[in-house]
């Protein structure tokens, strides 16, 4: 049921076409009968104040155009994660204005500039390997509208680098924390500052490593309280939270 | 070396006591060799923001109050986690003003009454069990100032129950969803809301629940975005990070 | 907004105290905002038919007591689960036609015998151990209304035991087949029948058992298609299961 | 011993060419003896009403096309699971009848169209990338002559897009639920409906999804109860399943 | 159907009362329909030259003496492991010929003594803890009629007490070799003789141990070639392989 | 200190040239002091009966042609497992008499046949992908002088194959049973006779089989007793077991 | 053959009343036939340069006690680890010197005080809870006669505190770092060290712990290089290998 | 703050241009505000006494070379691990003196030889496969200075290998033990010297080995008192403490 037949209804009522027994019936049941009025892209768009986001891993290229069409279309901003360069070439040719983050491997195209929010979003890697899943979460939380700055390559074995960068720390309103291998990163970021901070553990690493599964427990067992864990490899879901965190600072 | 042996140290280089080369060196690894100005619970809570926290779990009667001695003394706020009722007695006899959170078995000693914020930590569970988790959160949040509402039992099992507190769900600022079993309610109230979700997996449940890893890692992999996940029955941190995210509101 | 609230929108609108847009406004969000109309219990068991069934462990005596008190006067019938000997003193106390099924470890209080379906519900476990289990899922469908038949311990170690029941399980119509240790009755089970096949794996066994966890993908890998699986110890589950799927065959 | 030869010792006996005690003695055996009367293919055909399906996975195009044969010869319908294009031109060669579905990678040769069930097996995904693994489901049940309904891309994290599927998921008999990542999408539905509801973790995912352990998890843990689960990524155990559900509800 | 009623029915053959169609059909599915001639606890003696044993974990003492009672009836000697000391008294007074073994918490009860084998079943244990898993072996084999000796406490890190044992090595005819901890001991014992060689991982060590796991892990692993493995702590299934084993060197 | 040395050391003492104390100190430590007299090859050979065997999955054709040079010089037979037929095309440059076993991916040469024993082992699989590892057991104990049956394809989800094998099961002296999947079939063989029975998981499967993880379990599981285990997809293990196990009975 | 027969056989030959060729195959296999002549703990000191130590968990007082008894008869010192203070009166009422070390629950007998090195074995812990498995290393060490300095909760979320550590972490000759939940503290010592660090992961924690689990995996992917990693909780096995580490740098 | 701007205020605060005050407020901070005098390579070559070594996995050639280029400029050594012969050709374009070790894939550039240690760190392997990552762990250490020998192919299933190489496991300051499988060398080496032992786990193996967690088990729960574990195949970890340790003997 949209809105036009909803209206009808109602007129009906008023009209005493029908009656209200039969009017109630079908109405108890409306949330789970209609969603016309609640377009997927608009309704998110509406709800989560982002746009849908593409997720290319295992999506031909065909789907990967079809859906930007749409949302171009919709007139809707483009954010593709984990875009093949094929895919990209592919979309550049449907936009002109798409871009291609390598290191992330994310497509974005925006219709235009935002402004970006007062507050930073800081993310830090421990090691360079780790850069990637970090520049996910870059380029999310500034297609999002947030101000990104980067400290990569400060890992726990060589202390100086992250104690040397404590201006920095403290002049961000969220931390994104990247680390593969021993995950040790966010414990000590998460104890030098007293902002929110999110971990992401990485796949980087051999062994006993696990395809991340030590850096995830260990940021899941985080001695220094207050850090939260995202997924592995999972810059794009810390670029959104890091981003929705970001924006409670600018709200007043 | 501590201030007043570094005005020393300084002085002495002024009046050519100490030569240049000599003070360079002692200077060179003066981070490594002088925290005396850094006196641990002075210095986490103005890091912090919030006072040590202490973790009874595996601590004697005898250490737990020790410690609550010199941070009294000290004039700290105190809130003691996974404490027994036998602990909570001990406490209560130090200073009466002791509180004893039964459901998350916390105990809180307050100076003065906090100002709570205006944004609010809304904290929920998908079951009954997971509630005393939930408190942990609760009653930590609220030790550091944060206005905390509640909304227990509402797992997606009988979707109605959460979607009756859209209103709720959308007054607040941050959101703490404490599930265990299927640990599917994160994936639903992030879905539903555009502010930032912490995930608290419980070790409720039994069988292929594994104590806790089945929600957990349901929430890691968590198809709404913006979601950050704690370890296992971890309320506490979940209270300290959602009242971080919540001061972020308040600042300005 | 419950029933009555609802008629009462509808009232003004039909008399005109309330305009179409304003009515359109409330009703759009109706699902989300209001299942006073849609009270747990009843709900339930509308949508299920099934009562809500109390799941014991990890609730006092004192909650589990509450809960059955408000639903004995909502005329529901009773079934509570993994329920000590200690806890049925306490129901029985509140109601005397409460009865204790040792074995499972179940109360069930009902307010009429029902009648019961033609189709028969089997349940088969391997072992003389797995019986808790089987019989949690027999007091479960027989409490929903199934007829229930059971052959216990008839493991694969003695294949003529499980053969020598061929006339019975080709008068099921649905089986749930119980298993600890390798769990690999299901597969033989799997087949010899026509019909849908349950699989319970149990945490009886021990070393690399592991709890269970070795029938549980054991089960999952049965070469025997058609063959679904339930968690670790779950009887319950698969008794409400077999009773759904039985429910299917009296339909008509 | 096949049934002519059985027919010949019996015809002995009568005949009084063999002696009760000589007779007792092979037919005592018989079953571990004898299985010429009990041809694979035919015997299956008659225990399980369906033909046996060819698992092509680790299989030579070789092997395939040989079993193919021998089963056409017999005049069986074929169903080839998991099956490479390259094997789909082999076996197109050998049959032109011979169907390709594309997305489950499945190969089908029917002799005749078979009337389909009334009651309708619907078919649901979280996402688009489960779509693969809900069609081995889809082409399973229809090939044994399911009548099937599909509602594609409807996870929790938009949770208006199942809630506006409630018609359709009220109309099925029996519903086979595919998900990767969280797996939550069985629990929301097993909520919704009354009916047997057969859940499907798939591979879909990233890191800590470890090849579909973790909706795997999440489904066994269900706290919907009357939810079954398969193998990650078993398509087709689902299928036969949900058919045998299915059938049930025809045979009266 | 058991075999005077199987002769019966031959017996109608013969005399024409039971025409051969019928009887086919009944005889086609005999070994499924008629176990009654393989009763149990003498079938199982007869296939597998080894009397039931009586697995005591998670059985009542009551079960445990009324399946002690019928087997005793039957003639048939008893073999009882895991039983704790409280049901050896209550099996002693059934039954004064009852032993208890103190380490491997088995009861026997034998009839009469047996002849043992020329050959000689050899367990081993790497530490002083895996004696009970070594001596529930010992029992099982010597239940059987196996000639047992026993070499504890000769772990890999004290070579030279393994090595000082080649006489004994090389004189058994099957060797069980248990271990905990690094389970390294098999893949020793297995270079050294030319004899099979069963593993038996025990729960013995902590931490990285996981119950087992380590153990079980390293001698499925083993570089000696030529071992097998039994399930953590399984001593008993060791007597038992290690017995039939033995048995195939006596037997010509 | 080779065999020479050792007579001249000892030619010494009884010619008076090397006092008694000298030739004490020598001779105490004699065993880690000098293998030469220990050639690897021959000493392999006297201890365990077999020739070494070539395992060359990650070593390159240089290297594999290199040991097989050194044996063939030393008379010895050979068997290399898990060759490519790369390998095969080099060793086959080097001996005519090389043979390739395809399914099993070995290369054997024999100086001369031999003579088989009386005894058979016999080699069953549940399934048609199982056979690449049952063939490595079969040419593995053929290799060592084992006679061989096979039986392929009788999984237990359809009974009456494996029933129907009785006689051939009861002939064997030693058995081998290669499944993947549920791994359920050693559990079901294990209850039909009284010799010992080797299980060997293959990694056949998928999803929850976890690469051969869920029939490994299920097999250390085996509820029937006197079922020993090997590691997943060792085949050529299995068979050096079998062929130990079947000597024995060839003895005497 | 102890080393007297050993003489008699050598004296033998020099007679002449033994053969060389007798001779020859007598010592041909010496390391295996005879250990005479290396007691058990007379050689493990002489070998390790450490008497025996006594893991009590699993064994019962008396067996202790007897063992106990046989070494100080043999002159050796005690070390027993693991012993519940039961087991310390025991021991205490054989021999007055007995010193129980509470928080490690270490039983130390020392026959005479040993000089102890000038290097210095460092242990440190993370935190508090950690200190009863450091004390088991620092007892260990200091028993077998290293100088032994302790730090004790220096955690990685407070840098400060193990900064300030830098004087006492350069002047270690080796370092014992022990730590549970994100077990992050080896990382970053052996980041400010150019000793060998020796990590030693705790059962400390909960959840995602995985009772240790989680530090030893962030141990062994420590990106520090040069951290090795002992079992969880093995305090023993830390303080062993320190002090053999400790002793190379006294040797010269 | 680099040492000459350090000078620089020093000297101020001599002249009295800067006072006190000023000077405390900056150097109080130092550590974290200012690394520039602890550039990273010359820094970590202070504290760690070797130049940082270059894990090429991951690392674009291009990256590689950047690096080295750099650290040539800076007068350092090279050790580059994990790298292909790609990079080898590139690295050896610019700079003719590397070597590129190639079964460890390590390329190192050496600007004068070294003077080895006296001591001598001692790698053995179980197997042939070991031998890659045994090699890494020799190339790093001769490349930081150390002495080492190689014992290789000396696996436990052949004891008299290893137990010949007795003198030389005695001449050894400190001891690396390389295997895969079962992983047991390491415990029979840790009975047989009174050295520290590091024992590396590699992912050589298969099934049930699960890419190394096999003898990474064992090694953890080594029964062989002292002997410490690294990563799973990390060779170059094993070499880095293996020379730490080796140092300590050297220095007086």
């Amino acid at each position: 049921m949209n809105a036009s037949e909803l209206t009808k209804l109602l007129e009906n009522v008023r009209l005493g076409k029908t009656d209200i027994k039969t009017a109630l019936t079908r109405l108890k049941h409306l949330p789970f009968e209609d969603v016309e009025y609640a377009h997927i892209d608009h309704h998110r768009s509406l709800r989560h104040g982002m746009p849908e986001v593409i997720y290319c891993e295992g999506k031909t290229t065909e789907q990967i155009i079809g859906i930007i069409k749409r949302m171009l279309k919709a007139g809707s901003d483009i954010l593709a994660t984990r875009a093949s360069s094929a895919v990209y070439t592919a979309v550049r040719k449907l936009d002109k204005r798409a871009a291609y983050h390598t290191a992330s491997r994310a497509i974005s195209i925006q219709h235009k500039k935002k402004a970006l929010t007062k507050g930073i979003v800081l993310v830090l890697t421990a090691g360079t390997s780790d850069i990637p899943v970090a520049e996910e979460a870059v380029v999310t939380a500034e297609a999002l509208g947030s101000r990104v700055q980067t400290v990569y390559d400060v890992g726990v074995a060589g202390l100086h680098r992250i104690l040397s960068k404590k201006d920095i720390l403290d002049s961000a309103r969220v931390l994104v924390v990247v680390a593969g291998m021993d995950g040790a990163l966010p414990s000590v970021v998460g104890g030098l500052v007293d902002k929110p901070v999110i971990a992401v553990p990485t796949s980087i690493g051999y062994g006993a490593g696990f395809q991340g599964l030590a850096p995830l427990l260990t940021m899941l067992n985080s001695c220094a309280s207050g850090v939260a864990v995202m997924n592995i490899d999972n810059g794009f879901g810390a670029g959104v939270l890091a981003h929705r965190i970001n924006l409670l600072g600018e709200k007043s």
